[in-house]
């Protein structure tokens, strides 16, 4: 049991703030966790399960006294929540966030923030296809990496205590830039997640396929995209308006390589398409490796043996 | 312990073969089960761990005197298979199989067959994406579908028997006409398959993004492809080069599909990712009802509360 902050604010009260208040109790981070959610039903539901230590009704109550305010909104709503939030923060506070994107959510909040406060953005890879104040679990982060992206001039002291938080956590914690961080998400993240979508919407679309059919007969691969599809669609709306240009260059080599993929198809070149899939396997190992997925086959869903 | 066949002979001992000399000993549906792999080595590992009453050297071995023949090889593999085993079969036999396309096994496997024989096709929806001989466990089929697709004439009380087998395994069955067969797959299986391979290639691929971020950070996303990713290579290679139409039939609506996501992207029309995004939760809603995934979070990866 190690305090780290006195006060903890958490602003949005869904998957992650849940994930972030039930470890933080865990670990004994806090002294005391405020949270904020700007649907009353949210906040009385957080009230009837006990998340959080005190659930305000006004953005200021929540963070006053915080010594650490995190912002676990979607991305297209961290400016309005900065500009809300600043009158009330502390001197020397810090201010971090949760958002799937950097370089914009840098660009939303930075202006805002009163030169007393630090603005320390990171980024928790981890997440279910889960959303809602009722879908968190202490263990979330536990093994993952949590991405922090220090700005110029980030105290170092307050960096220590951020990434301190996400250690107790359980998390793994590097830091990046920001642009460099947009990019690796766009690849191990928000363009696997619009294809996966696109093979869903597809599915659904069919006319001589019925919608029956593909979901009885989903084991057979599409039930993962369908997993990934099924994530918080505004979480998602606004990583990729946000994360436009590194989203839509990966976009542009994946549809550079299915084609490649698709003529080998089309002209029955068995030799390209047993090379590139015999090359694949080989990331998976390397996933398994790092410890950031079972090697149980179909994710454990398997029995053992 | 409903024995519904004297002697079934596997040909090809993966993943599928392994799991169904499992299954069948757990509910004792067969008197003896004989088992044939071209390789020495698949065939010394199946005698190391007890894979198969007998393991036969020689395919001829293996069939005779053999009620039920399944051919588990890749599906690139079955004409020669086929052709090899027609002269041992016994009179009244039936010959099945496991393989992903239908209408190209029917094309290799059906010429070759003896008047006398019963050929009917079958494909067991389960899989992981481990194989080989080692990889099996009689759980592999409980409570997923196994599609069966008869033939013009099958004899009924064949097919009978065959549909028990398959119950016996813990599968749901269903017939269907082979050409339906292909494009459900196509759809639920295939593409998405495809599609998996394609994306762990492009991030393979990627010089500003090194293998070991991506390897790091798959937890976003990404690892769910991998799993996909991962699945043997022949296998997959034989599936897109036989069910190449209905393939590329669905590519074809992915890519345009696909192509609208990215313009609303690049047009920032944040309502159309929306309404995208939201319509594909509700096939993943279905899904879970069906029983064929768990509405555990993270695929059951993330401990329950």
């Amino acid at each position: 049991m190690t305090q780290i902050y006195d006060k903890v604010a958490l602003v949005g009260l869904g998957l992650i703030a849940s994930s972030m208040f039930w470890g933080i109790k865990r670990a004994g981070l806090a002294g005391h966790v405020s949270g904020y959610a700007r649907s009353p039903e949210t906040r009385q539901t957080a009230r009837d399960i006990g998340l959080c230590d005190t659930v305000c009704d006004t953005l200021g109550d929540a963070v006053q006294d915080a010594d650490l305010v995190v912002l676990c909104v979607p991305v297209g709503a961290m400016d309005d929540v900065a500009r809300d939030i600043a009158p009330f923060l502390k001197s020397n506070a810090t201010v971090s966030d949760v958002g799937s994107v950097k370089r914009a959510v840098i660009d939303a909040v930075q202006p805002h923030m009163p030169p007393d406060v630090h603005f320390i953005p990171a980024h928790p890879l981890a997440g279910t296809e889960q959303s809602g104040p009722t879908s968190g679990f202490a263990e979330l982060f536990d093994n993952r990496f949590c991405l922090i992206v220090p700005l110029e001039n980030t105290d170092p002291a307050a960096l220590h205590r951020l990434k301190k938080l996400w250690q107790g956590l359980g998390s793994m914690v590097e830091t990046m830039d920001p642009d460099h961080h947009d990019l690796v998400l766009a690849v191990t993240s928000h363009t696997p997640h619009l294809i996966a979508y696109t093979m869903v919407g597809v599915a659904d679309d069919l006319r001589r396929v019925t919608d029956s059919e593909v979901i009885k007969y989903s084991a057979a691969g599409f039930r993962d995209f369908t997993r990934i599809a099924a994530s918080d669609p505004v979480m998602w709306r606004d990583v990729f308006l946000t994360n436009k240009d590194a989203t839509l260059e990966i976009l542009g080599r994946f549809t550079e390589e299915l084609f490649a993929l698709q003529r080998a198809i089309r002209t029955g070149d068995g030799q390209a398409l047993h090379d590139y899939f015999t090359h694949t396997r080989a990331i998976r190992r390397g996933i398994i490796e790092a410890g950031q997925d079972t090697d149980a086959p179909n994710f454990g869903r398997a029995p053992k043996k």
